[in-house]
């Protein structure tokens, strides 16, 4: 069976030379850190249309190598007109991910180790700084041991992971037998809040769970999943023979963030023998801020929840962490091992790829673990304080300002609002506020996005950039009031 | 429905003093630069014990701001024992991802942009150049068009996506439906071959499919996947009742690098209406050396593949490429739009975050386009040409020694062989070869791993690092005779 052909010889190249990596390397810090010093350079939002960017590249790769000087170049003046800028103190739109000093030197070192913690003994350090982290970051939101952790990409894969869990816990068989033909099965049902998102459909519909069977519980006038609205669909769903798998109650939502009343769903679920994993994505760190650790009230009663470092942690992309109780539960609806990846490390060593789909895994609590020892508790508390001040500040002047109005409660450091002149009915007021919006945006200072509350157009004002600061809120409100008035205008 | 209450006035923080980062990151290029020039100075399998990296860290968080000269000295005296260095020229074990130097600037540069392109909109330059380059790279393996690509993290992202599309294409209804409780869907049945990796199962449980519906095909003595028992299997399905919803031929098995017949695969594929996807995770980038093209014979006719750079294309971790002819059906399969990521951007704009479950988008694209950039086409395929040179080299040594055996054909980069002294059974073969695995790995000049070919424990020597060199085959073939004499000695 051995195959040895001839080979002609060919030349060795291995990697460039090691001192142009120096110098570039050199030169691209010193030109993110003058980048980051004075992001408000260049519009916040990329103003170039679609197609602009590809059209200004080759369409077919060199035959020969270049010079690293010359992408640098590229990067610079290519590039970075198709660059929407998270890191300017301008950009409230969606949740902010700031990418920090701490984060990004560690993502530096973490291309330069190239390490990947696939299992333990592919590197220990990826895999036990991991833990030692997120068990920190745990203590930091004032949650009581134990809880496994692990990090993901992004939210939408923790809230995958946690419900396939669920699925696991609820109906074991699935995992071999699969869920079509069988008449033993009942239709599993998972149940979050109107205002929940959309990471949570796509979680039940690639689960093969199916769209129809995510139950949207109606929310109360401040946004929150109503607990008897939960109980009596449950209930409703149970009477018609479908099994209520879990329930996602959301810390934080995307268009409000607004609170559910995690204990009280807990205890719901717990009548339902339902798994409760809590979307705490964006608001779960404000736990780390004494005064708010109220957000995550209940969430000990939970099996799992997810928090992600790269909003409002200061963290880069990507850094989601899925914190849960049933680790084994995790395990058993995920792990396999093939003989090419058994390894005799003993029981004390976690093979971190047993608890999700992927296998490979980067390096990414170096950037979590340097951020936090870089801020320290009262240093991202602060932040984190800070934050929520200044959006109180700025749903002062919304509040205080005639012809405009908040839109939902301001708890946290998200402001809904919009602009209400008189005499224009709700469509009106949408087309209205939208084009408030894309002049703002297309002005390139400040970057605002949009949702829609009980069917009411409104503007959306996220803070959570590390470099926002009370002049950047003072700006967005002076834009908005411009562009209001010359929406009136007409001009 | 206001509530703005009072704030008491809080210290603002900021990001640390630019004058920091610039100092400790410009220590960092160079550390990463020192490192990567002396490699050979670590273990390349990190030599620690479970928890002792653990226990040299503290188990609470700082209260207070720490500095990052301090982490600098602590990645290198605290976490560098734990690291295994897959950017260790003697890294042979599973298959090697290399950071090389144009992909760690990359990784630089997108950690200080800190872009994320989940809308075309929210980083324009993020999608183009994730469509530019993957174009780039689709024509360096001499692909024709039509292929829509995307980056994943990992391969096993990529081919549960994939499956997801397929599952999408024979049975839309799942989508909304789901699998459980009806008596209308077919249970649906995935084939790949008894060498296929261990993601194509996670995808199938992930999905709900069942482990049991994925059929894994017996392979010749090539440890090819046969093409007539892969017939019988979907006849014999289809006449009890079950439903071929896709087949995944693999090119470069992880065990042994072999190479499915993916054409006749193809052909028998659309016998029974099946989709095509194509787990070409390392090998396929071997397409990229003119001579060796023939390892993606019949892929054009398949429906998706996956390739990743981060394995054997210098790219450092994470970036695995999705490809597939039917962008529509990926993302009817996954795409949903919520009124808070509804844009204006018109339909020339792609939203890569309708083509997964991650909403998130990292900036991969820029290691890998600043990759293919630096090389070039033929400076890639002198890299790959060049590592399979040195497999062969080695395969050579090994078949021209007296008592050791090469256990598969060496057709790419990977060597599959063992020692095999006179009298020793298969129990005891498997016991001596795990023995000499380990003593060499313990040595810390090289890596290897193992895996099971046929029941017989086979040793693997993946060669693919880019600082790999003809001197460090030599060095693993001096450790493996030695550690064989001295396990005989009992030594």
């Amino acid at each position: 069976m051995s195959f040895v052909p001839d080979a002609p010889p060919v030349p060795l190249h291995g990697d460039l030379a090691p001192d142009d990596f120096r110098r570039v390397a050199h030169a691209a810090v010193d030109w993110i850190a003058d980048y980051l010093e004075h992001p408000e350079r260049h519009p916040v939002r990329s103003q170039v249309a679609p197609g602009d960017i590809a059209r200004a590249l080759p369409a077919a790769p060199p035959t020969h190598g270049e010079s690293l000087d010359a992408m640098l170049a590229d990067v610079q003046q290519t590039l970075l007109p198709g660059i929407t800028h998270w890191n300017h103190p301008g950009f409230f739109a969606y949740f902010a991910n700031s990418g920090a000093y701490p984060g990004i030197l560690a993502e530096l070192l973490t291309a330069g180790l190239n390490a990947n913690g696939m299992l333990w003994i592919t590197s220990p350090a990826v895999t036990e700084l991991e833990q030692v982290t997120l068990d920190w970051l745990r203590q930091l939101m004032g949650l009581s041991e134990p809880w496994f952790g692990e990090i993901t990409d992004t939210a939408s894969v923790s809230t995958f992971y946690a419900l396939a869990a669920a699925r696991e816990r609820i109906a074991p068989s699935v995992r071999t037998e699969g869920m079509a033909g069988r008449t033993d099965l009942p239709r599993l049902r998972v149940y979050c809040s109107e205002h929940a998102h959309s990471s949570i459909d796509k979680a039940v519909i690639a689960l093969g769970l199916g769209h129809h069977n995510l139950v949207k519980i109606p929310a109360d006038d401040m946004l929150r999943m109503r607990p008897d609205a939960l109980r009596d669909a449950m209930a409703a769903d149970v009477a018609q023979g479908y099994r209520p798998m879990a329930v996602v109650p959301c810390v934080g939502t995307t268009s409000a963030t607004s609170v559910d009343p995690v204990a009280a769903v807990v205890q719901i679920a717990r009548e339902f023998d339902c798994w409760v994993h809590v979307d705490a994505a964006y608001a779960g760190v404000a736990a780390i801020v004494p005064e708010l650790r109220y957000v995550m009230d209940g969430v000990d009663g939970a099996d799992s929840f997810v928090v992600n470092p790269h909003k409002w942690l200061f963290t880069p992309m990507d850094c989601s962490v899925l914190y849960t109780r049933h680790p084994d539960v995790l395990k058993q609806a995920f792990a396999l091992l093939p003989e090419y990846l058994v390894t005799r490390t003993g029981s004390e060593a976690v093979n971190l790829m047993d608890y999700g789909i992927q296998l490979g895994r980067r390096f990414r609590a170096l950037k979590l673990w340097m951020t936090l020892r870089a801020y320290g508790a009262e240093g991202l508390a602060e932040r984190i304080r800070f934050h929520c001040e200044l959006a109180r500040e700025f749903a002062g002047m919304v509040h205080f300002e005639g012809g405009w109005e908040l839109t939902a409660p301001v708890t946290l450091s998200l402001v809904c609002f919009r602009h209400v002149p008189p005499d224009m009915n709700e469509e009106a007021l949408a087309a209205h506020n939208a084009r408030i919006m894309e002049r703002v945006n297309a002005r390139g200072r400040v970057y605002l996005s949009h949702t829609k509350l009980n069917g009411r157009y409104t503007l959306r004002l996220a803070v959570g950039n590390i470099r926002t600061d009370r002049e950047h809120i003072t700006l967005a409100w002076q834009e908005l009031r411009d562009a209001a008035r010359a929406e009136l205008a007409g001009g």
